[in-house]
């Protein structure tokens, strides 16, 4: 025993470290692309938290927690997902002070007590990024983006992003009735834990992963057909958005994810090369956190994604590092039609290594410079309805103030070539 | 309690991300010159380790660890220091099969504890370095060289290497046996802890932090003054080694180190800036380790270094990024001549960015060839004993093979100039 680590741990050793590091550098690049900055939390948490955050009837705090008392009699919880810490460490740090929304990124072991298998181990790894103060489902796209973009440069092919909506609490009241009602002559033959779960929270029984509770749910009525038009709304332009960022998806209205605080958009990334457990990245909105766990209403979206999943997914890996830089062009937009050419142009830019942003809590043209200045881009593209006409944008350099008017098509050229 | 982090444990902000991100991309670079490698182990480890490693009679052992049985009833503890969980891993993954020494480093958070105080957390977080395999007190000099570039290139000031030797099991009975005769009378007024520690380990009453204590052992007899040949001589190489390397230090013998498994070098770089809590690094060496945790006798030797104190003792940060590359040069020597210059020449090339190696065990010219070629390095440098009469060496190409004969003082010019 003393020469061996716990079950379900393991040691990375160096000829293992490099594609660590590399997914590791390449995950920060992306995010800082994308204007996420990191965070990093304590390995362990009040127990309280993850209850409160994660929902007690959920797998993780129902049956996989690593809790214990500490020295001091505070019982303490070692970091089960990603989110919960983050969304505190955003109240306590009172980081909704801050010019919102936050964007946050974090890569973080995680623990949980399971079976160990391929790609599930006790202690295993995470990427995250959260987005802190916005309903933009803008924010949902773009949270979807980097993973997207991040498994693009990895090279992981046969994905498909499967989004759905799990509504809000105005809308899910109706659903959880017509629920119960179509499971109560199916109560018997669930599982156990399913059975506790049929009062407090029906909707996890959709999760179980019991044969026999999956079979039981598959003819289930979906969130999807009882949303309230604001989820409708919030779910079309998702879509919208996913399409200008030339994001294929499909609407799989199966997804409920595995822990409480999800709302609106749900999402996962099945990789069809890891077998079964495909699913390589998922996340959602959680509009209800924040608070939740006692700060002050805030909404959220954000996504996690397993590191050792990944790493199965991935067939090789070069090392690579590379130098990381401020934000380096500020996309600000006037009307709709601007909105979705920005969101095509962000996209475009970004895969092609630069990182630039645009505003996602609805700004005035004045409010998007002022986070164009306070982000210290190198460059603003200004797209208005007047330039749109002659597709055409306006680009400014912000350290010498002057702009000049240049096609929509040689916009990126222009700042690769002035970047350099 | 919901919107606290653990007492003792804090968040990394973004806006304190980057001088951590620096200070870890620094070491990493550092490490990586003086051809060490990256590894990661588990947040805990079996509890049986940490006893049998770090010692029953330490502060640490006796009083500061997160302790805990987990659901399948083991008892498990969270990292309370770097070094015995990476000497488990080498043995558990039969490092020591590999050609030796193993360099190896790491960055993780440790968990204590203590009283949280300025500097000091219950999650906090390490540097390390460690080489198992060899004997050779050059690997002590490297070890303490790694941490002094560091500093150095962090532009840490008024810093100074204090080193000891606190002997091997040869020269410590006799002195252990001085040692208690000299406790004999003041037994009765030491605390509690150092009472049971009389028999069973009385070494670490000179380290109690207890007032009373530290008053009643100032005129002990120490350890230096009865070291066995062997310890006088692997202290003496040490000394020289630091001198090669231009490393100021100081002889200090009351170091003695909190942890059970040290033997022979003992070290500590302390600060001038950080107040009373001034050692910024500590280590030495540590024979015993990977035996008494049941692997094969291998020697051992590393420094464990906090990160938070390390920030606290920075005054201003800068973020850069560097690549990092494999090994650029070995340095081959025939000779004790020549292994003198060759370590001044390695420190130089070293301080000038260049990743460089040389050997630590002792082989012969061929096998030091051989490691060049493992290693996979640019350029070897043959110190011999001709050239060294011309005050020259020869440069070895190890692309083309090619090699010439080349000025001592003109080496690192023609090298950098080639590495371009």
């Amino acid at each position: 025993m003393l020469t061996k680590a716990p079950r379900g741990t393991r040691d990375i050793l160096p000829e293992q470290i490099n594609k660590w590091v590399y997914v590791e550098n390449k995950f920060r690049d992306i995010c800082s692309r994308f204007g996420f900055e990191e965070i990093r939390t304590p390995m362990f948490e009040h127990t309280e938290l993850f209850k409160r955050g994660v929902g007690e009837t959920t797998d993780v705090v129902e049956k996989q927690m690593y809790s214990f008392d500490d020295n001091g009699g505070r019982n303490i919880t070692l970091k089960a997902e990603g989110t919960a810490p983050v969304a505190r460490a955003y109240v306590e740090n009172k980081l909704y002070a801050n010019p919102q929304p936050v964007k946050l990124f974090y890569i973080t072991p995680c623990f949980r007590y399971e079976r160990p298998q391929a790609g599930r181990l006790r202690q295993f790894h995470q990427f995250g990024v959260e987005i802190f103060g916005t309903t933009n489902p803008l924010a949902d796209a773009e949270v979807i983006g980097v993973a997207v973009n991040l498994f693009d440069e990895l090279g992981l092919e046969n994905l498909e992003v499967r989004i759905n909506s799990v509504g809000c609490p105005n809308c899910r009241a109706a659903y959880r009735k017509k629920l119960k009602e179509y499971l109560r002559d199916k109560l018997e033959i669930l599982c156990d834990t399913c059975k506790g779960r049929y009062d407090r929270n029906p909707m996890r029984i959709l999760d179980c992963k019991s044969e026999i509770c999956q079979a039981s749910v598959k003819e289930a009525p979906r969130m999807m057909d009882y949303l309230c038009d604001s989820c409708v709304q919030d779910f079309d332009a998702l879509k919208k958005y996913l399409t200008a960022m030339e994001i294929e998806f499909i609407v799989d209205p199966d997804i409920v994810r595995g822990l409480d605080y999800y709302t609106k958009t749900a999402f996962e990334i099945v990789s069809s090369e890891i077998g079964a457990q495909g699913t390589v990245c998922g996340g959602g909105r959680y509009d209800q956190l924040v608070e939740e766990i006692g700060g002050p209403p805030t909404t959220g979206v954000g996504f996690g994604l397993g590191i050792e999943r990944l790493l199965l997914s991935l067939e090789k890996n070069e090392t690579v590092m590379e130098e990381m830089h401020s934000t380096d062009v500020f996309i600000a937009f006037l009307g709709e039609e601007s909105e979705n050419i920005a969101v095509k142009l962000l996209k475009d830019l970004r895969y092609k290594g630069i990182k630039g942003q645009m505003d996602l809590a609805g700004r005035t043209l004045k409010s998007q410079f002022k986070s164009a200045d306070r982000l210290n881009a190198f460059f603003t593209v200004v797209i208005g309805e007047d330039e749109l006409k002659e597709n055409s944008v306006m680009l400014k350099d912000m350290e010498s103030s002057e702009q000049e008017k240049v096609e929509i098509s040689k916009v990126i050229e222009k700042i690769e070539s002035r970047l350099k």
